[in-house]
């Protein structure tokens, strides 16, 4: 299907959204009358702009508080709209969309709003122009699309039909069932949105927290299903009014925007995509560093064996059970902000699969920089900028990239880690939204609840995304505002079974531990019943603790190097979480940890 | 009234909340028990800090989902409870604060309620510390502030009473009346916050949109004259939860706390404050540049002569009608950023009086900078760091600031400009609410309603506060997030009574003026009714137009210089606004101005 996107969903001057909603993919645009009016563009500048960038103009927008109004309001009404049809002929423009008024002089009367949108839709003609008449979710009168369908089915004007809009519907709760008794060639429109389940005034709801489909809670599919059954043929079209687009880079806002329709699409069975190759595991996080001495430490500390080299890059693989490190030092050092986190290796059941849907819904492709010899490797970009490889480990009939690495002939020593439990990306302030969507879209995890966490100073917001079986789980967490933190880094979460014997051999072989408050324990001895000496155990080491439904979460964590930390959890009967209730006590031990050492 | 808040309230460690708040003046705070767990500091340390400060602990805070709950789980809570007393034995703290349950197991059952809550009262008393039972609006079953009094009376327990909090009943809209049917003592504490009129869920609103007293749309005063009636003697004490606050430095933060509640007193009569004195007029305003030659050669296009010249400093006085503009080049420059708005003269009916006020309202008194013969000049910071001083233009009996300015004997020349219209100040992200509170509070200006902006980078909110009259008109505006970001520079706005003719007379004199997009034009056409050429006038020299229920306005804007530009307004026949409706489209030019000039 043709895609289009309202301008008012993007930041910047109206050439650089045209130009953002061109490089990503779209077809058209809906044009938003404030952004015509602030753009020092013609009309006419405006439509060649568009035809050069193989953008159509699907919809001009809005005029408001028309119908059902006394008559003398009503020849104002016309005479405005007459310019702004003048307008659209110059633009070219062929929809123009009404939203249902708002006006205190409306009248709550059907037969009237006919009327007068008849007579809206004769003088549209004249300039070439179809009328879509849209119910707003606070209109005056008219507040439900079945409504605003009965007005235009009541007019019967063939430039007269009606826009959906998914926002407006589904915010009301109204059932989009019914939007399949209206012909498919009188759904003149249909703008999407989704927005997060909020119990708030739906004005301003609308005007602030809208985003794009798949970011929120509503089910836009099953929406877009109902109406494909009408035999609509127009463009899905974007339509979202967010606080935070506003102000974040419209090119990549675009992209975010265009991959939200692409999985939507998917979802209704409109999209010939490549399936999802859901990876089933990490085969490897890689560091990257100018300094390896300070992680190789921890690494050594934590029970990791330098086990093998690169025989082309100066990359080390740590290794430890299943749980692999890569430390790099090499020229492919892309942050300059001492040591991070910059790729994880997923692992695939079909690598190069995985790599075209990727590609496919917009991921940014990764150039190969590999020796003739190495085992070829797909990677793509993140939205955060982490590189994400697909690769296979040690499985026959595929290229391996364990194979490029040399054994040392370091022998394994080891504290008990099994495996990479999860791994924690801090992700930039704009685009915490689109990282879910593209975890899942991209790589087919499933996204779970957002949840608040209170840091000394501020609130950060944390969703985790997981494969089935827990085999992948990345936390990504945002702060509530843009900020430089390093406080913030990203960390890596070793799974142990055992983690006080973990953290004593860590501790026992040089290794720093976070230290952790008192009070902290006083608290858990109110909270919970423990074995004899089990809390003193946990008070010394550092340990939190932490109970669901469905089991227990012991985990504790070494000192900061660069801008990541590791983890030690230990997992018991099946328990879900993060032990997001300890992260604030976490993170002030870190704030703590941080001005004491003057980092 | 003795003053407290809860650490909460402020970001930091706890270290840091407990200094800011001694150091704004408070004599208490309530210790949220998040920041103790969090804390290094044990509950003994945090005892002998607070005393080191002067601060008391004046609650402790809070112990959830105790009451109406079956016996075994009751056991549980008393366990819990009893290690918690022993902390606040510790801790040097008397009260704890009970939040009505939100347990699922939690029954409908006050009897069961009021004998559980006298049980823990019991239990307490042992530990020297009374329990203070609040209505959660989200409670279960006690939701109300009448209905948790109803279980204390029935409890009959003398170590039970209530604790009244603002947020809990002012958002639900009891009426506060019944307050005073609570006899005093067993009022055990009072919390105090405001909030923003928004229809949204009542646990988020609480939770996020919290703010001081006098910063949101609660009739705070009213509730607490209702408590002072009871003969409640406890402390006024800040919960502020708040998602700015909880980013924003803890020192100003604490200040602007402690601001509200003297304000508050004065309100509800407790408080022997210096009477405000509003201030009638703007002086002057004042601009700090190290290359005076840019903005002499804009205020010499608008009609301004350099009339004066200071006799001490590097100070020139230019002038127009009752519009005066100081331009200042010498040690004073105090921002680095080249020309900038960084002082108001505001002509006061009694400068020491008013001076007395701001410092007793916690504005920062700067000292004088001046030579001995100078007239002495009392002036204050405002929150954003600009300078304000309570002066007197040539008024007999008081020290006249404009005598200390020789006069150069230039002649005047003059486009029409009046007096200042009006001045717009960018504020800090951080202290939006501050500043409005502070204008209000020190200056006793009104504050008008918060209006939001689409700037094509974002959204602005602006509010204005005036003066009666319309003599003093300052606009508060700030970004959506926190930015660098010239475009949003302070102005100057200047009142003509033809606009026209001012606009022309300043191009004449090599002046530029800010052009807009001819769109605009196109669609003022559409939406009103012109003399014939008027709008060809508009469109050529760049006028913007609004109209409101009393009146017109019409206006225009010069280029902008360092981080300063200027307006000429001319509003008829009462205009209240200041062409918010047209604020877009001109952000947008301005954004299109600084990329065409690469500024």
């Amino acid at each position: 299907m043709r895609t289009s996107i309202a301008t008012v969903s993007l930041s910047g001057s109206l050439t650089e959204k045209l130009t953002a909603a061109s490089r990503a993919g779209f077809d058209g645009v809906e044009i938003f009358e404030n952004d015509l009016l602030a753009s020092p563009l013609g009309p006419e500048e405006i439509r060649a702009r568009c035809a050069d960038l193989g953008l159509t103009v699907d919809l001009y927008q809005p005029l408001r508080d028309i119908e059902a109004v006394p008559e003398e309001e009503f020849a104002r009404n016309l005479r405005r709209a007459r310019h702004k049809f003048e307008l659209m002929r110059r633009l070219g423009a062929d929809t123009v969309l009404v939203c249902s008024s708002v006006h205190p002089l409306a009248a709550d009367d059907d037969a009237l709003a006919a009327e007068q949108l008849s007579r809206l839709a004769d003088l549209a003609q004249d300039f070439g122009v179809r009328v879509a008449y849209e119910a707003l979710a606070w209109g005056r009168h008219v507040s439900t699309y079945d409504h605003a369908w009965h007005v235009v089915e009541t007019a019967g004007h063939p430039a007269l039909g009606t826009c959906l809009d998914s926002f407006h519907i589904l915010s009301r709760g109204s059932d989009p069932k019914g939007i399949e008794d209206i012909p498919g060639e009188k759904i003149f429109f249909l703008q999407l949105a989704d927005a997060p389940l909020l119990a708030m005034d739906v004005l301003q709801w609308s005007r602030h927290y809208r985003c794009f489909p798949g970011q929120g809670g509503f089910d836009v599919a099953g929406l877009v299903r109902h109406v494909l059954r009408t035999g609509y043929d127009g463009p899905l079209s974007l339509e979202v009014f967010n606080d935070v687009f506003r102000q974040a880079e419209a090119g990549p806002t675009a992209v975010d925007a265009h991959r939200s329709l692409l999985v939507l699409q998917e979802q209704v069975g409109v999209a010939d995509l490549p399936a999802p190759v859901v990876p089933t595991g990490v085969a490897f996080a890689e560091l990257v560093t100018s300094d390896a001495g300070p992680v190789a430490d921890v690494l050594a500390a934590l029970g990791f064996t330098r086990g093998a080299r690169h025989r082309s890059k100066p990359v080390d693989l740590w290794q430890q059970g299943e749980a692999r490190v890569l430390v790099n030092t090499g020229t492919g050092v892309r942050r300059g902000d001492g040591t991070g986190l910059a790729a994880i290796g997923l692992e695939s059941p079909d690598p190069p699969g995985a790599a075209r849907r990727a590609e496919a819904l917009l991921a940014p492709v990764l150039p190969r920089r590999r020796a003739e010899r190495d085992a070829p490797l797909d990677a793509v970009a993140a939205p955060d900028g982490t590189e994400l490889f697909f690769c296979a480990t040690d499985r026959p009939g595929l290229p391996n990239w364990r194979a490029d690495f040399e054994d040392t002939g370091q022998p394994a020593a080891g504290t008990g880690v099994t495996r990479i439990d999860h791994l924690a990306l801090v992700q930039p302030w704009h685009h915490f939204d689109e990282a879910a969507l593209f975890h899942r879209g991209v790589l087919g995890l499933s996204a779970q609840e957002s949840v608040d966490v209170a840091d000394p100073y501020g609130l950060l917001r944390s969703r985790a995304v997981t494969g089935e079986g827990g085999g992948v789980r990345i936390a990504l967490s945002v702060g509530a505002a843009p900020a430089d933190d390093t406080v913030h880094a990203q960390h890596i979460a070793l799974s142990t079974p055992d983690v006080v014997t973990a953290a004593r051999r860590f501790r026992a072989a040089g290794g720093a531990l976070l230290p952790m408050p008192a009070n902290y324990y006083d608290d858990l001895a109110a909270r919970f019943a423990f074995a004899d000496g089990e809390l003193e155990t946990y008070r010394e080491l550092g340990i939190l603790y932490d109970r669901d439904a469905h089991g227990e979460f012991r985990h504790c964590y070494t000192r900061t190097v660069g801008r990541v930390f590791f983890e030690l959890v230990q997992r018991d009967g099946g328990y879900r979480g993060y032990g997001a209730v300890n992260a604030p006590v976490r993170l002030a031990a870190q704030h703590a940890a941080r001005r004491l050492t003057g980092g």
